[in-house]
């Protein structure tokens, strides 16, 4: 039985990446296979091409070169991580994937949606995940928590609030276009309520998909 | 006035490397700004994309990664160098471009040309090089001059004779499609000869472009 594959959207600082190594760990004790990745990146290429990206030292890409590097990473992704992983009957858990384009180079930087269509279309037409985390949080709250954290900050990260609220809306614009598929996680509870809400989501996705088999 | 955009065409052998440097030394003689250039290449991040392209070592790209990556090396390229030199008045001499894409990735690796065609709309448009020099050159004769070079082979120069053949199919393919944009080169011949056909062209070509203004 083919694995499901879930997404996991939303800006930094909303609790993703520890989202999807839970997540990896929940489904492993569920006797579930489970492949916790990111994007952009996991694989040997994709990571380095997320390197040229996120570098803030060196020529920085220009927007349409940003956008098309997001996608040939994703398609090496596709390629050689998440198709296998899904044929073999894995899950597969991506902190990021296609909503995060439209998110960041559309309602960050302006990239017509229209434009994110075709590439999406190009690089993996109807493939969707089964399900998209949307880890909601306020701008405001995704700046305060980061600053706390002291690191420095990469060439997205550097972006100020207007540009998070554009992610933000464009995020909002796709949850509301495929309702189906979304399912919005408070992130500005408690961690420990963060968690309560995901398992009760996990468990119900799990009972789904074994229902299915 | 708006400099001119020429690109030099063909498989590995055939001079366009040695041709495109002296062009551009012909054209700073007759006191004509120019820029010498190539692709994937030709900027900072734009060369650091084509390292990727080109590694022999490491994983290499699917061929959509590779193709994808091809065209976010060529906005950079586009954006960074070609049109604001193009707009400053300066020629852009540029060995290979777009057309290498459909013989490469399109002949040599079978990736169907719409849809490199819809990369190409998405990039460039309606921009095409005023004028294309096509190195026409058989496979036999270009896998002889390499194997005389004695260098170690990228991932592309590793092809064999059938890759070579459909490179060049394909490259006929193109000239057919738009004669007007292509100017073929016999580089079967002595050198000498090559240079005399490229100086004969350029005088033309420069009359052509001075008359305009």
């Amino acid at each position: 039985m083919r694995g499901r594959f879930i997404t996991v959207e939303g800006i930094d600082g909303a609790g993703k990446t520890t989202a999807v190594d839970h997540l990896g760990e929940r489904l492993r004790e569920a006797g579930i296979e489970a492949v916790a990745t990111r994007e952009p990146g996991g694989t040997e290429l994709a990571e380095a091409i997320r390197d040229l990206l996120k570098g803030s030292e060196g020529e920085p890409p220009c927007e349409d070169a940003e956008t098309l590097l997001v996608f040939a990473a994703r398609a090496q992704h596709l390629g050689v991580t998440i198709r296998p992983a899904l044929e073999a009957g894995q899950w597969v858990i991506c902190d990021r994937f296609t909503d995060a384009t439209y998110a960041y180079q559309g309602g960050g930087r302006g990239v017509p949606a229209a434009r994110i269509r075709v590439l999406e279309e190009w690089v993996h037409g109807g493939f969707q995940p089964d399900c998209t985390l949307l880890f909601n949080l306020s701008p405001e709250e995704g700046l305060r928590r980061r600053s706390g954290e002291g690191r420095s900050n990469d060439r997205f990260e550097a972006e100020g609030l207007a540009f998070l609220e554009g992610v933000q809306a464009a995020y909002r614009e796709r949850a509301m276009a495929a309702p189906e598929r979304f399912h919005a996680i408070d992130a500005g509870r408690d961690w420990s309520e963060v968690v309560r809400a995901l398992d009760e989501w996990l468990y119900r996705e799990i009972a789904d998909w074994r229902g299915g088999a």
